[in-house]
């Protein structure tokens, strides 16, 4: 007897819900069920946000955030601090930055990182963007806020270096303990850096002091 | 100073994908900004077969399992047993009872289950199809196959008492013990369960005899 499954429409629905970050071959059913429960409207508002994303967003050509009908939030808006200019892997990052406040300068999204392994070299990620949006001038300070993994570190290490010509500041955000954890729950590497980078009680802004020296010798 | 955001479309996007089950506000986030980095033929693929889901399939008139081009899997096969109808609250739940391979008969899909507080009635759910369809004869056993929890267990009992005008046996299918579950894992109602639905060991089918008995009564 012939097994009955999902008609091939819903089996394909299924495949392409499967293949989005966190959702397994269960999960994927349940939405292909949950949508075919909720009917067209679900259906059409979901394809249809899919289709106006695909054809109106874009990356800023300067900063490689989402730019929707060319304009980006940030290089557009005139009143961030065009002297400080934070490096980061993707341009989600630049959202996750923007949550916390911390930092009112420009953006510069890479597109990855440099990773041997994945075959990504300084060729593949926007470096030479990068180093001609400072000479254009006017950034006084980079500040490197990639992953605090070994890729990412070697990423940041490449910048620093090549980025020695220049007249300005490197600077790395903190590696250490988050905000919440004890000590039993950080893992050896989180709590060496959380002791290398350690700041006087007593000032306001602390940069971490090696990484500054790299970056400036 | 302007919060930075996501552009519109991608908001929009979020909040779509934030409406299908089990995606939380970060996981709709992490969907939407990897559409967006693996670019146009992700967008395409989920979007039309979106369209093609919506456009394609419907339920099936009799048994309500989704049908592409008015073929159903289950009704237009000829080898399937037509004296047994399991009837089921959703069209999913087919496909969890036919990967057990443990029902070879027909399907007959409430569309939901009484519910009070939902205003969900009687009126709302597909009975008088399902009577419909066991007065023009054939039905030899209608197995229950609906939620074990009190919504599920009342309108079981409700089927129990309208089928009671027809000749043919009424029976639920078993409640207990999960299997490779321990006792100490299992709530109070379940073990109750298993209790009242004890089977000797040495036969080889065994139906909860109360409930074939509260059905033929």
């Amino acid at each position: 007897m012939a097994k009955i499954d999902y008609p091939p429409a819903v089996q394909n629905l299924i495949r392409q819900l499967r293949r989005l970050p966190g959702v397994g071959p269960r999960s994927a059913e349940r939405m292909a069920v949950w949508l075919l429960r909720h009917g067209g409207e679900c259906f059409g508002a979901l394809s249809e946000a899919l289709i106006e994303t695909q054809s109106r967003i874009a990356p800023c050509a300067e900063c490689g955030f989402y730019v929707q009908d060319e304009v980006c939030l940030v290089c557009d808006n005139g009143h961030r601090d065009s002297t400080q200019l934070c490096v980061v892997e993707q341009a989600a990052d630049i959202l996750s930055i923007e949550r916390t406040g911390a930092f009112k300068g420009l953006y510069h999204t890479l597109g990855g990182r440099l990773s041997p392994l994945e075959h990504v070299g300084p060729g593949d990620l926007r470096i030479s963007e990068l180093l001609g949006r400072i000479r254009r001038g006017g950034v006084q300070e980079v500040i490197l806020a990639l992953s605090a993994d070994v890729e990412g570190e070697s990423t940041s290490s490449y910048l620093a270096e090549r980025l020695q010509e220049f007249e300005l500041s490197v600077t790395r955000i903190a590696h250490g303990l988050p905000v919440g954890g004890g000590l039993e729950y950080v893992d050896d590497l989180t709590l060496q850096h959380a002791f290398s980078g350690r700041a006087p009680l007593r000032r306001a802004v602390v940069y971490p002091k090696d990484d500054v020296g790299k970056s400036g010798g």
